[in-house]
């Protein structure tokens, strides 16, 4: 169960919502773009019938490793963050060769044994230089050279059909999972991206996309005027307005953050077609610790940001602040014998009241139970939300021209 | 060896830099800022003084356990995350109790032996709620009342003289060290602050002391012009270059981001002393990472962002790419026999002229090696160019007025 609220005023002009759902509708009748159509693909299916025929359990693997950066690490980061304390988690651990930073792959190494991993090699393009390196680095330091038996039957590639990746896999027998081609990376967590390390760890990733659906369909029912409306008012406030804050309260947001951040960042800071250089700068923070970092910026800085809280009501573990009166600290006493969960939720609460006085546009998310339904509803609002921006912008949401010329310019300097 | 290089156009003016060193020596002289003094001060021979005697060796502590929250916590982090490869680095663990978040307290406690750990109180107010809740919890769990021997004999308290947590520890015979009066909470790291859990971690904290001091000593022997320049456009720009990018290459540097953000945060978003809302919005990134989710948004879209590129030239481990050649892959060859720490930074180097090519105001701090003197180094120049900030701003830097409500809202909440 999710609940929102929104407590600024926004336009509910019909003719702007009709534009807005038709707007996606196209996107997604047309197939130009293909995430909306992810809760319902048969790739879950797949990965299910591959993982029976693999037998992970007989072969004992115990170490599930990501080579991916962005797109193709930041999405299972996210959910694997949130959901990490639920029941159905196994215990297999969850590794990521994702930056290039040489000390943490040397930590990454250590102790790693071959026998006891299954490596999930995701690029969408194929031909990323931070994945390929560290593939070639795997390869190179477990010996076990493309078109072993030993690569073989321990790598698994996640990419788009065509895509040299995918012709590496299948000219060297590694199972190779597709990303649909009019699926963005940053969009890709319900694809294979997300669901095949994800269901490797036990999680439910059925419920993950059913929960996803349901907001989905909710969508495309034109039943979301609230979400539209959000998403007019912080594109027509753009320029006012440029910064969006994630105000999350709970550490196991962290990723999730990063996730939004990537999302939002990439997909809304565009050139429009105007030429206009348009965009929102996203940024996430976590409570209560924030309160302690972010908060004082946010209370009397310039009015240049919307705020959106999101505030957990269950937790999968509480914990009593004890009934101790600490000599010279008894004015802290008014929250003993309340949990730690209690406290998190009523400093969500009172510092969204404390923002909301300040006049500045608030909105909350509350999430009942962090479990992976709500967590797919999660992912679906910021990825539908998003589209939404990308549509009031009147940019394309769904290409990221602005980082080729560095790519370019890294070559050029290895080539000279 | 810290290299610093700015590649937009500042002011120079003799008069604007002479006022700059005089406000700030005048913070300085007048003992109404006292963080410029911390480099010199003789906590750390106290600090000393106390591990030789307490024998940490000897009475088996594995744990050292931080408990504070914000700038109680956050300097600390960010010199173990920088630092914790280095050979100095003991194997003790580092544990914070820090957010209010119950799954992360009930994971924290998890087979914590009491007996192996030594707790760390950090709160300058001394009645944090976050702190004195946690503090309870562990006076609970490890039945170790206020006034036991128990509790005497694994605890420490880090606040300002006179707090009511100096007074319990007065009382309760733990031992407690002091936070000058004039020192604040986000500029405390190189206080007892840091400086008793980096100690106990094994770090050669006199050189974290040492680079602090030399720039410091380089300020205030007025040879820092560049440093007084950067923060004069910043401050003349900050309403149409509201925001402050740091990309930092490295994922070791993600805690001093978040450092960075705090201190930035709190001590520039303030009501100027026209009633205005000023400050500029930190946001700490990672490459090259984040070249796959946030350099988009800084190439095409708006133009309300300044960029400061951290760059580290020697790493503490290194790992060759290996020479192998992926069938269909062949075009990333250009990086093989490169190391993963060359990429990395030629890819800071590719990024940074992509960034200058868009026209946006771009420096560079490039760090020789990820050392104590070298970090010190940092975190004084990252306090100073905060301070310089805040002079031009003409605002107070060192107070957070805009927490409060959100306090007294919360207490409310519980005593209704």
């Amino acid at each position: 169960m999710i609940k929102r609220e929104l407590y600024f005023e926004t336009e509910s002009d019909a003719q702007l919502l009709k534009g807005a759902y038709d707007a996606l509708e196209e996107e997604m009748q047309s197939g130009r773009v293909g995430y909306y159509r992810l809760p319902e693909s048969d790739m879950l299916m797949q990965i299910e019938a591959f993982t029976e025929a693999f037998d992970f359990e007989g072969k004992g693997i115990r170490n599930i490793v990501v080579n991916g950066i962005g797109g193709s690490s930041l999405g299972t980061k996210a959910v694997e963050t949130l959901l990490k304390h639920t029941p159905e988690r196994n215990s297999r651990r969850l590794l990521f060769f994702e930056n290039v930073d040489p000390v943490e792959i040397a930590e990454n190494l250590e102790g790693l044994v071959f026998e006891e991993c299954f490596f999930i090699t995701v690029s969408k393009s194929g031909s990323t230089i931070e994945t390929t390196s560290h593939m070639k680095l795997l390869i190179d330091h477990f010996d076990a050279p493309v078109g072993s038996e030993k690569f073989a039957s321990r790598f698994a590639f996640i990419t788009d059909a065509g895509s040299p990746l995918d012709k590496l896999g299948k000219e060297s027998g590694v199972p190779v999972f597709h990303i649909p081609h009019n699926v963005g990376g940053r969009f890709s967590v319900l694809s294979a991206v997300g669901l095949l390390p994800l269901t490797l760890l036990g999680y439910d990733t059925a419920a993950l996309l059913a929960g996803a659906k349901m907001l989905k369909d909710s969508f495309f029912d034109r039943q979301e005027d609230m979400l539209v409306q959000k998403a007019h008012y912080y594109a027509t406030h753009s320029r006012e307005i440029p910064i969006n804050v994630l105000f999350s309260y709970g550490s196991f947001f962290r990723d999730f953050n990063a996730w939004y951040v990537q999302l939002w960042g990439e997909s809304l800071g565009k050139i429009d077609r105007t030429g206009a250089h348009v965009g929102m700068t996203p940024v996430g923070i976590i409570g209560s610790i924030d309160q302690h970092s972010f908060l004082q910026l946010l209370i009397e800085g310039p009015r240049d940001k919307t705020v959106t809280m999101i505030k957990v009501d269950d937790f999968e573990k509480e914990v009593v602040i004890p009934e101790i009166s600490l000599p010279n600290l008894e004015k802290t006493d008014y929250i003993n014998g309340h949990t730690f969960g209690e406290l998190l939720k009523a400093q969500c609460d009172a510092t969204m009241e404390s923002i909301i006085q300040q006049g500045i546009s608030v909105d909350r998310i509350e999430v009942g139970r962090l479990d992976a339904y709500n967590v797919g509803y999660l992912i679906m609002y910021y990825e539908l939300l998003t589209s939404l921006c990308g549509h009031f912008l009147d940019i394309n949401t769904y290409d990221q021209p602005g980082v080729e010329l560095g790519k370019r310019i890294l070559q050029e300097k290895f080539q000279s």
